[in-house]
């Protein structure tokens, strides 16, 4: 909108008393500092409702620096969406060796999938979640942003399992990505449509989360178990 | 949009000059002025950019009028979310007899969830759903309403039919709500997410309804079905 600012350096473009070369940790110290406030005011207050002059303020940085760090309210927006997305799928998706026997592969589902409900549905992801499904017509691509490094990827890192689970015998899936579509709505629609509708209190417990997980992986395994 | 006509003609049901008896009909015209105006703003300009007075000079009616038959705005978002969920409801949950040979069981699901995505997915009621979800944090009775009128009464339905299928023999269901919950979000959870975070261009067409109600039911029927 305003105040936009090249990427490089200027020399002499200084707003206040700001070191000519910055080393790298600072900068570094920077970025994070405007993302943590970033996330904080915007799960607050909405992406209309976050002044960019109060965002710098708290991140104890110029404006200026904030708009050579993401050039722009949206694009510092989409780099939130992005990292916390991603941050999230990453947790998710850490390194579990697959499953070999056919008697391990419902636990290996289940633990997964409790894995994947217990970090999408904590109020941060789902107020994230809220705000940008709430912006899609006035800003298409925050959503499309959280639809790519969010469900889509989440399909898609499934579906390489599952195609994997196939050639080892432990499953049979034709389409993987229809199948792991099917898997993740079979456990994440119903928490995640009653939180996004109902709030916060409607996260599932410990408990909660077990039941529906096992009840999910039940399904899944009776249409595409190998057995 | 607007030249709304009466269905009978009213002697003396002029507009300026209110007569002190209203006969129903005129008062009932009135109140579907009022929601169709505000179905109109509310889907277009968001619950808080959506001004009563331009509300009410919509609908043909002072704004004493909007208030006397609704009540507030939140008021008539309220009846609105209800209206619209209702209605879509009553097109999806039509009555259709049960079937009773096991081979017709894949078909009337089929059918069921086929009319179901067609009706879910329309512009408006996505919009509506958008709506109430960039709202939940201030409004949450609003959400609460489509909630408790959208999913929770389809899931409560489709829940009946499954319990009556599995005296008859067809299924074979134990908890009810937890399968039609599954079986509600194998259909619709893949396409109402795209629709929620893409916008209006992920709207299945007929073919791709297809593909995703045959895919679904599939699973569901190899985890239910009583053969």
């Amino acid at each position: 909108m305003d105040g936009r600012v090249a990427e490089a350096p200027l020399p002499g473009a200084t707003t206040s008393v700001e070191a000519p070369v910055e080393p790298v940790g600072r900068s570094e110290r920077k970025h994070r500092a405007i993302l943590e406030a970033a996330q904080e005011m915007f799960l607050a207050g909405g992406y209309l409702g976050t002044n960019m002059d109060e965002l710098a303020a708290r991140s104890r940085v110029s404006k200026q620096t904030v708009y050579k760090h993401f050039g722009s309210k949206e694009a510092l927006f989409i780099e939130l969406v992005t990292s916390m997305t991603d941050a999230a799928g990453d947790r998710v998706h850490y390194e579990v060796a697959d499953p070999v026997e056919v008697d391990d592969l419902a636990a290996y589902l289940e633990s997964y999938a409790d894995r994947q409900l217990e970090i999408v549905m904590t109020p941060q992801l789902l107020q994230l979640r809220r705000l940008v499904i709430g912006e899609v017509a006035r800003f298409p691509e925050l959503a499309e942003a959280l639809y790519e490094h969010g469900p889509k990827r989440a399909i898609g890192t499934l579906a390489a399992v599952f195609e994997r689970l196939t050639k080892g015998g432990l499953l049979r899936v034709d389409d993987a990505i229809a199948a792991a579509a099917q898997f993740n709505w079979l456990v994440m629609g119903e928490p995640v449509n009653r939180a996004m509708l109902l709030g916060d209190i409607a996260i599932p417990t410990a408990a909660e989360r077990r039941a529906q997980v096992r009840a999910a992986v039940r399904v899944f395994l009776a249409a595409y178990g190998a057995r």
